[in-house]
């Protein structure tokens, strides 16, 4: 049976009962105050101490990680190598990782990209990545991904604020340039060869929690692609405004709160830091699962 | 005197007679035999050398590099690597580097990106990023480089063949998408403190040269805009494309070639590589200053 992220997904979210991931968005000065001063002044050290305890403390809980690539980029090839590390990590624990690294360029460049993240070995099961550049900027990545059957996942709508002046621009006929992003994203993640056992396929959509009528207009424009959903948690969506991108059978989207997770000793001073994250991640998951499941 | 990305490109430009910069997009496959011969399976070694002598070569004839961190990223933590040292190394040689990343975020995401990328010592001295955000996804890049005045070029219109499907989504009063974001960038690189001397700010645009109707109304959206110009060369613009992205006075863009004078080489291959690679890099900056100074 040949591998499919969105199968994969859809079974280890069922598996678990979890229709979440966890966002690895490691901050120096946020470590655990121990941890820090265990590690002195070698920061890659306690960075990847806690990106492998966090995965320890999360892998039975949820399906997948969602591991951001820019607090690694901030100590440039150093930070790459252990943010590589931390993918094979996460693999070993047999959780899916969706590298959030937003790539996008177009021919060429854009192939250099997919290669350096989907083809290699130590690379993520999905990356995250611009739609703007159309067709030209996805094609590449999708076909980097053929072998493995590993994901995408599209910039469609962000959660944050100021999205709104770019992304709601309106058209002609009404439709909103986010809802046109859909149509092109459901076009090209909607062939055949792209589609799994699940129905799903292996090119989704970022599509932001803040809002949910829209996400309710995007799960109709994007009927095959799986959604992974921001904005949980310390960005404010709760788990109802987070129902919108499932389908009614509660497949078809991932939800992902990352610093209201990894941080969350921060709001409990006296608990052990670890205990705080696996009650956290619990909550989290019990929180989208009594909505959703 | 405070240092600003935009007043120091104007004055390079000016000074070396040519409104065009070098891509380095090295690929391995395409080095010239005799330096891969020599660097056997040492392809970051090769590479290295590749670049160090490009950029030695060209940097009498024009004032700028871009560099493509996606050819870095195939080989991680080493690729990522050497990119920070090959960037320091065109610093060095007095060249302005744009380093073509195309990142894109929101929040601490971004401040993490900009913080590897702009504030590092051994960053370039402008990035390339992603619109799509909206300001949130601007702000924190904007402000890292508020200290040593540099740059970055927003994503407003891309050069490839289904960009269009795209960016030329038609709004209510029929203005493109594209024009949309170049408003949203006009509006926020247009603040005072971010406009230096030469009256450009150090926040640019990405244009490419493929439709010169398209540039031109760009130009009246964003006055004060240096616009980077993808397209020249292996991309099919010619000379007379590209002039419609500058202004009257011959300032206001520098156009990239990549390919086509990096590879120059594999066109006459009885010549030395390096001179290859000089002729085309002269003939290159001749081309552009003959129709734009």
């Amino acid at each position: 049976m040949d591998e499919h992220f969105g199968d994969n997904l859809v079974a280890a979210i069922a598996r678990k009962r979890a229709p979440v991931c966890v966002g690895l968005d490691p901050v120096y000065e946020r470590l655990p105050g121990p941890l820090r001063k265990a590690f002195r002044n070698d920061r890659i050290g306690a960075l990847g101490e806690f990106c492998r305890q966090v995965l320890t403390v999360v892998a039975p809980i949820v399906p997948a990680v969602k591991i951001q690539i820019a607090y690694f980029e901030i100590y440039q090839s150093r930070g790459v190598g252990l943010y590589n590390e931390i993918v094979a990590f996460a693999r070993e624990l047999d959780l899916l990782v969706i590298g959030d690294v937003k790539r996008g360029d177009i021919g060429p460049s854009a192939e250099a990209y997919a290669a350096g993240h989907l083809r290699a070995t130590n690379g993520p099961d999905a990356v995250t990545v611009s739609g703007y550049f159309g067709d030209d900027g996805l094609i590449p990545f999708i076909e980097a991904g053929a072998e493995g059957g590993k994901g995408i996942f599209v910039l469609v709508r962000t959660s944050n604020p100021s999205a709104a002046a770019v992304q709601d621009f309106v058209g002609t006929d009404g439709q909103r340039f986010y809802e046109h992003m859909a149509e092109q994203v459901a076009t090209i993640g909607g062939g055949e060869e792209l589609i799994g056992s699940s129905g799903y396929s292996r090119v989704g959509a970022v599509v932001g929690a803040t809002y949910p009528q829209e996400a309710r207009r995007l799960r109709e424009i994007m009927p095959r692609q799986i959604f992974l959903v921001p904005g949980y948690g310390a960005q404010g969506a709760t788990a109802a405004d987070c129902a919108a991108a499932f389908k009614g059978d509660g497949t078809g989207a991932i939800v992902n709160a990352s610093r209201s997770v990894i941080f969350a000793y921060e709001r409990h001073r006296q608990a052990d830091w670890k205990q705080a994250i696996e009650a956290a991640g619990r909550a989290f998951a019990k929180d989208l699962a009594s909505v959703v499941l």
